[in-house]
């Protein structure tokens, strides 16, 4: 039995739980283009390929695999700093690049989206830096298990994956036989270790006197959401997660405080940290930026950590020792009557001061304003920039995801991103009321506002909410807050809507926009915000110097040095 | 003497005749940046740091090098599809990425901005497919040579290079000695070989019957085009260009016929070039949509060429042997009353038939219409599309440069590169009234939209002409004429000048919109447009599946394979 190419890939991506592709059509890929809508897919075009790889990006950290096509050269160069963003922060792509035809490239003949040097294999060798694996599909006995092989690498590493496809291959017929069986990944070897992990980290369990456990944002690639969730409830225990982590476990639990922010969390926080005896510590993910430079790291001596590829013990690393046989024997075998009964510090009470209607909006105290908004179910996107910081300190209905910066932080990133997280997400829910509130400065919105059409066009309910502080406020606290590299043209956003395609009605009932308090009262309590649907976009306006939280410091040392 | 290595930097810049410097901040370069305007250049932020590539090509286009700086990681493999295309097609942008501090790289940190692996040469590596030099600028002693050496490899090849400036590397002290001389580019040695080249070329001019000249795109970073004009002036012979060429020589001149199309030409051009016996072949650049699939390449037999690296004669290549050896010494010699004589074909005709007010406007006349309003002194780009299929038609004025695609035919490249050539021009004329006319599509339009408003920040005159068929025509003729992955989101184009930031005034002034033959000819006498400055659009709708030249025969092909 065999089946053309275009067919079986398309094929493996359906079985895996995609239905939407992202991308941008040129003419290598479009032979394989005209295959994805008859394979069930649908297909999302975007505005450009870096906002494609960005869409992808979010679909994967909702559904847990995505995919792209671009064309060579010119489309995949495009995209690949969102590939290159989706390694660092574990969301696996698909990436599929329509190739020239094989002739064509053995011939090396100086065509179009190549360097005119018959060279066709540097693009794959760029993207070989920021992909688990690369796979050119140009013989058709080796297309399914390479297929296989590459998909698999993707969801194993939950990183992106580069897959050539030349323009001559695409219904060139391969072996179909592989797709009788799904692609399975198979479980970790059981290496022996086990009895004795578990046997000591229940010892640990039983006696520790001031445990915690940090849910970091590598749990989700992890796939051990579910089990966390038991350990939290089951424990009892105080329970933070890191920036990275945020949503990923109930924040609503009493015994969940939040992000552990390190000196600048509340001090009964950080005292218990610095003195707690046991910390389990969920997919960590150790950069500067999840870690408040390198300060929440926990204490190894003091420490169990689950990570995807080790269990580490004090010291001691089990490299062979996956989580995913472990955790389960672990909720299983946890004796509730030997487990302590902690009561962690107190929660934290950060309440909105007293607010007058007529003061200017500032990020202080804005963040808790509008986490009334944030019902169940909703996603919530906080952009590179003050938007992430502030995001941080919102307390989240249960089952709302959040997706912000972790290591990466390319500015632009959460725009396309959103078009792609809320199209998982409405899939995953089937539910046509699902909605995204993205939180995204004005610096940020210029780089990739064009796939506002985009969420238009697909007719995706997001409410956009535009912090206006005339430029990049978070560079400003870094460096050069007066500087005018730091500052950026200024935009009417007020047409925004209209200009990409909203229908005129809608685009004139969807934009709002507050600079006090007062104001912003008024456009959170209107039904268009509270129950409306399609695109909707808040423009708030904010001091251009106006910080809070961590870059709060880094701005008051900016002034001390002038 | 010593200075501070950013200093060094731009000073080398400056003296090299750049202005203008564009990117995007990011924490890794905010303090290279002060050094910026200080230094006497201008900095032009864009909305994100492709758009900056693409910019900083189109000034190098125009002015002869540019620069570009990024921030590590997100940004640079943001630039890195325009660093490529000006690889490609030969524009030398000399990128600078601000890079982590030098204590930070040693360590391995695991800092924002990487995949958080330790591991910070990624990004150099990936660079060094699309640069011909790369310097990491980490130690003071060698600082100066390794600048020097980068700007003089981007200027010899005209090509993009690749500089990193750690963090901690920008005030450090350098040696300034070097600053005293200007980069010079040493001549190219003289072989030995000269006289006899010089001799065979004169004597193939002398005893010629059917010459002709072909000047393709890699003439003008050979810098010869002076030269070019001349011998075009003295020979008088039938003067083409390629595709990439177009633009380099006064289409005025009686001699000069325009592009050369082989099959696709006046049947009386393609006969007198297949039975040609000398064809002078300046800076070739043989990819396949520049020599309309390889068939316009002259005959070896019958050629003598001129390339930056060297000058052939019939079969044999006299690879040390540099134009810049032998143009001018050519020019000096030609004995013009033993040089032929001849008449070339008939010039073409192409007329606009006979319009109709009320018709729809058609990519078939519509170049030979507006062809009327480009005047001398202007640039005109053309997007890869229906756009630059239909530019090549036009009869430009003298001193009017075209930038069209060549061979890279990234879409979306055109609108920003339109922001660095007219700020480039601006400067090189210093004259305030000098203006760009870009023919874009509207599918191209949204990849890079939000540049408009660095166009209206930085007061740029120019007229963009949307050319709206509702998506990819271009793809449609190729490939999947009625599939709707060729469709794009439809946008109100009219909200655009106002949504960038012009003020109200000027932006309902400023968008004119035609239809019809009728429409068009309103707006084309418009004295906003004929005198008119700053930023207008003019909406042009034509035919989604509408073409001409050579995409007619591909779209003939999609009806018949159909």
């Amino acid at each position: 039995m065999s089946i053309k190419l275009a067919d079986y890939l398309f094929t493996r991506l359906r079985q895996l739980g995609i239905r939407s592709i992202f991308g941008v059509p040129g003419d290598y890929n479009l032979h394989l283009l005209d295959f994805v809508e008859p394979s069930g897919l649908a297909w999302v075009g975007t505005c450009n390929e870096l906002n494609a790889a960005y869409a992808a990006d979010g679909y994967a950290r909702i559904n847990g695999l995505s995919a792209l096509v671009t064309t060579f050269g010119v489309g995949e160069l495009s995209a690949i700093n969102g590939i290159a963003g989706a390694y660092a922060e574990k969301a696996p792509i698909i990436h599929i690049v329509g190739t020239p035809a094989r002739t064509t490239q053995d011939s090396r003949a100086l065509v179009h989206h190549t360097l005119a040097d018959g060279e066709f294999r540097r693009f794959a060798h760029m993207a070989s830096h920021v992909t688990v694996a690369q796979v050119d599909l140009k013989d058709p006995r080796l297309v399914p298990d390479q297929v296989d092989w590459a998909l698999r690498e993707a969801i194993i590493h939950s990183r992106p994956v580069y897959l050539e496809v030349p323009d001559d291959m695409v219904d060139v017929h391969v072996n179909a036989s592989n797709l009788t069986s799904m692609i399975c990944i198979p479980p970790a070897p059981v290496t022996g270790d086990e009895p004795v992990v578990l046997d000591r980290i229940l010892e640990r369990m039983h006696t520790a006197k001031r445990p915690l456990i940090l849910v970091d944002g590598e749990s989700r690639p992890m796939k051990v959401l579910g089990d966390i969730d038991k350990l939290v409830k089951t424990t009892g225990w105080p329970t933070w997660t890191t920036i990275f982590g945020k949503s990923l476990v109930n924040e609503q639990l009493l015994n969940v405080y939040g992000v552990y922010a390190g000196s600048l969390s509340d001090a009964q926080w950080k005292n218990y940290f610095d003195s707690a005896d046991l910390i389990i510590n969920m997919g960590p993910h150790y950069s500067d930026t999840n870690s408040q430079n390198f300060t929440t790291i926990p204490d190894p001596a003091v420490t169990i950590t689950f990570s995807n590829t080790y269990i580490q013990i004090d010291n001691d690393i089990y490299r062979g020792t996956h989580p995913s046989n472990i955790l389960p024997q672990l909720l299983e075998a946890i004796d509730t009557s030997r487990i302590p009964r902690v009561t962690g510090p107190a929660k934290s009470t950060k309440e909105a001061g007293q607010l007058n209607s007529f003061d200017s909006i500032t990020q202080k105290d804005f963040y808790s304003i509008v986490n009334s908004m944030i019902r169940e179910d909703d996603l919530v996107l906080t952009e590179t920039g003050t938007a992430a910081h502030g995001g941080r300190d919102m307390i989240l209905p249960q089952n709302t995801r959040l997706l912000g910066p972790a290591t990466w932080l390319s500015i632009g990133y959460m725009l396309p991103a959103t078009v792609g997280a809320e199209l998982a997400q409405r899939e995953r829910t089937n539910n046509p009321d699902s909605r995204a509130i993205l939180f995204i400065g004005d610096g940020s919105l210029q780089m990739t506002v064009q796939e506002i059409s985009t969420m238009i066009r697909e007719n995706l309910n997001v409410i956009i909410i535009v912090i206006n502080n005339e430029g990049y406020t978070i560079e400003r606290a870094i460096h050069g807050r007066k500087q005018s590299y730091n500052d950026i043209a200024p935009w009417s956003h007020a047409q925004a809507l209209s200009f990409f395609g909203a229908d005129d009605r809608h685009a004139m009932q969807s934009y709002f926009s507050a600079r006090t308090w007062g104001e912003l009262d008024v456009v959170l309590r209107d039904k268009r915000i509270q129950a409306g649907t399609g695109v909707r976009m808040v423009e708030v306006f904010m001091g251009r110097e106006d910080v809070q939280g961590a870059l709060l410091r880094l701005m008051a040392n900016q002034i001390a040095d002038e």
